[in-house]
């Protein structure tokens, strides 16, 4: 099985200190996985430590394209760590674009992205990733456990959707806003390079590495997108 | 006053034949702009040579992936036309990645540009160019005269707006398609872009390259779009 | 064995449409070929579309070294095709020079390739690939069945060569010119390349890229040069 | 005047808050001194929040050329920051490598850089960059007023030098340790660049910027080393 | 006026001895030169030092392809002791490709080259470099006083062509080797560059650099080939 | 087992001439420890070559930086090579950086390296490549046999250490010299990343590449420098 993740950088800090254990979980996972003889790419998100430097570069008056780099350079940083405790079985080096991931690929390596370029958020990499690889399925681990009908956290009467189709999440999507660092789960460049490419998608909770495990095994955990 | 320009790529050509006198045109009309002190970017789109090629990528079964890099590079090659036609006054080499495209900038030298990456139409390119360059203006030149309630060619009752907002474009643009080669004139992509960096828009028919002297001087031309 | 075969971009164009099926044959053949254990790397030419564009880049005024650029754009859009139908087995990035080249040998992958530098032949390239794998064998795949005394298309009364020396291949292409796009089926670069690194090359008719397996089995097909 | 200027990392942060006034003042201040006709480059630390990463990538059980490479992409994101409030007079990308260091430098805008490599402290790289652009001055502005006998802050009974010889500063640095994110002021590669070329340095109380222009006055501040 | 400069490598030695004098006239009489306002790129050869360096690779049992990898870096070194004399007007990185060579250009410095690419020699390279920068002349200089009927050393009845077309040069190179290190004043691959590009050319002694002030005032000097 | 090597510049050649029959002992020796099974990477110096050059280059007037440049091209040289003749086991590119050091460790072949950057001597290099690849020894291969109390050729009464601390051999190395080109056995760098790596460290008398397999086999070679 071929399988183009995304884990949230949320899921990698507790409050503003990196969530050390997680990220060796993680670690532990994926190799597991990798050595099951699945085909991998992992593409890491930015997290707090992104969102409060994108903060202290907007009150520096820094142009929305530059908060996007200072966002990818830190998911970049998260991938780097990632993929320093993958270094028998991962990439050695971060690519920094859609061609060098192409090239990493060729390694038959795991290959551990953050960021690409300004205006495309990290689970848009992941999808052009899946789409690159030809996976069979899209991971999104995140920090709640599904695609609800509205942010859960902030409207607590909203519904996990168990399945749906790319239709619906782009009409779940359409209000996100672009702003560099508050990607919301999804956004509408995700969503089209998903859908295109005919990708399955799981959206799970990711606090527990293991999730993926379940994932590979088929059970219906969080939400499943459809083509 | 700077402007990052986008030169529809349906402009350069006649059916499948290279327009050679607009090209020259362009090539003419830029230069003059250059000189008259104006900052310049140029992202060329792929047109119908790109619209062609990836419709044969996709009978050979390649993914949206490879088509849109089919497409990029057809942008890329237009852009090298261009660019060598202006071998005075551009930088010489076609970037390839945003981050090429700063160092391009820091030359002063008219930066010219087609695609960037798979996933990102060449309007967006000509947002982030707008946006890293701190641009006035954004002027997209294609072969209609302004942004339509529908698409013109086959609603023969749509109505030209003078001017929008970020807004109605969005919602104009909500129900367009991410399939490589068949970008309409905006994406959400690129207007979400635009309307973070708000730097004002105008569409305008390019036919004429001659139109860009009539933006320049604030004439009333196509339409404009505000943040 | 260790073949490096250039595909003459003809073969891959009917008039102005991508021959399809015939580009879908060489891939099922170089994998089989592949399969098989043998080493291989795979130089396409521009074709038919290649020399259209360079014909306009002419009109348009461009100097020949554009125009060699141009024709080196479409061999790699050839490459890239190729080498997206071989994705299991190729290296995914088309190299754009000698090192990139040496490179992609090091990942044990068929390496496709375009042109890489501007006076420079495609044919020319494949010879310098036969060099740095330490080729067996260089394969020229053509729409004729071998070297003739003139050009056949031409000089109907003209003979088909089945064994002749460097020496013999130097003095026909001597009258040879390197005008952008106009290359014919060798220029001394690639005679000069060939000749100092010994490597015996033979010419075929590739309109059936079966020819490919004849090549391998031995049988007197097309025309050998021997060092 | 042609100056090197290195700006500590620590000087750009209070507790884990980027200090936006103090990167705004260095903004407008370096500006200036370079409008007055004066070179410049500007090499910047990793500060507080490389010290919190590296610490987490120990935690991790990275290697120490891993925690450098966490160190370096620090640096280069606090690059990153000051040229972007820099975009009209620096160079728009941060060179990674002292080659393309050298490139940027033929811009004739004011090149802002982090660290290049592990193993080699920023000091040492402005140090390099000195040596590259032929400075007159190497300027270290950091948080205390110059090179003391012993850390002042803790032993407070060390004097400040107000000269001394680079003989003088081997000795003094020769107990300093090569462990990632602990540089001290400096280490032994900065100053053997620093000595074999024969560029004198100041080291300055960099809290107020507006030191720079003190220094370029000539006025004796901190600590001055002569070749 | 726009000059395409060829410095032989043998020049810039003494047997084995680096020519320390005639490496600092050339970069004195170029820097003169450039500030007289006349564009400039300078290609070096590799000399001496490339042929024994390739005799040394050559009883290793390198390829040729190899070998020519060898020369080019020992041009390369020669360039960028060339350049590094010339630090205020040229670019400081040598470009390693037509690309960045195209790049360089772009910065209105000097450019100095030495070798690209296996199988072309240093003549193609200063070819290839006055198309790209459209130049006026394109100066050989050597250390003879211009092109032969035959090798002069070998063949004391040869005479000094003082005009000759290009025609006429290709029959006399005809008979030249692409062996590496043994590329003889010209090799077919720059004639046709040449040719091509309509570029004219001078060959003069350049034992005193002096030669290329009167090539400049137009003075008849060397051998002139015409297109 | 994994080895970072070293061999020693002057290992290389004998006077000015390439040592061509140990060239090739060690590149026998290599592919043989290759294919027991061992990971290896091998920085080759520059030797007398790199010397005598930056001899010249000091002549010509040119920084430290431009000789340290030079001193690497030559190392770079070297190192092309010895991989020319590992062209079955070696990454056919010599990386020039940290970064694609990381890159050609990821293929799995043995990686051949040069020097790096400015102020890094390439045994500094050699134990970054033994932190990168998790080295289990770093192997120096010179023509002296081990650590002496002082320069053995210039002390005859000197005394060969057979084990010493990390900490003896950087009171030894202390009064070292960063001029390039004369970088001794190790510097500081080197000891100091040594040191933080905790990797063991062998020097052995390299003139006999056999020394490597008594390395290997545990023999008391040389001198041994342990954590």
């Amino acid at each position: 099985m071929r399988l183009s993740i995304k884990v949230g950088g949320h899921l990698l800090y507790e409050a503003k200190e990196l969530a050390v254990e997680r990220l060796k979980g993680y670690a532990a996972t994926i190799r597991k996985i990798y050595w099951m003889g699945h085909g991998l790419s992992v593409v890491v998100g930015g997290g707090p430590l992104a969102r409060w430097l994108v903060e202290a570069a907007r009150r520096l008056g820094c142009s929305e394209a530059v908060c996007d780099e200072v966002g990818i350079q830190v998911s970049r940083l998260n991938a780097l760590l990632l993929a320093s405790l993958l270094d028998d079985v991962a990439y050695p080096v971060i690519p920094s674009s859609h061609a060098e991931a192409k090239s990493a690929l060729g390694s038959g390596r795991i290959v551990v992205c953050g960021g690409f370029q300004p205006g495309q958020s990290t689970v848009a990499v992941a999808a052009v990733m899946a789409e690159l690889m030809k996976a069979d399925l899209l991971v999104v681990a995140t920090d709640v456990d599904g695609v609800y009908t509205a942010d859960p956290k902030e409207h607590p009467e909203a519904k996990r959707l168990a399945k749906l189709s790319y239709r619906d999440l782009e009409r779940l999507v359409a209000e996100g806003s672009a702003e560099a660092g508050t990607f919301k789960l999804f956004d509408l460049v995700a969503v089209k390079v998903m859908k295109r490419a005919r990708i399955p998608t799981v959206v799970v909770d990711g606090r527990d590495p293991n999730v993926l495990f379940k994932v590979l095994e088929g059970e219906e955990v969080g939400s499943r997108i459809e083509p």
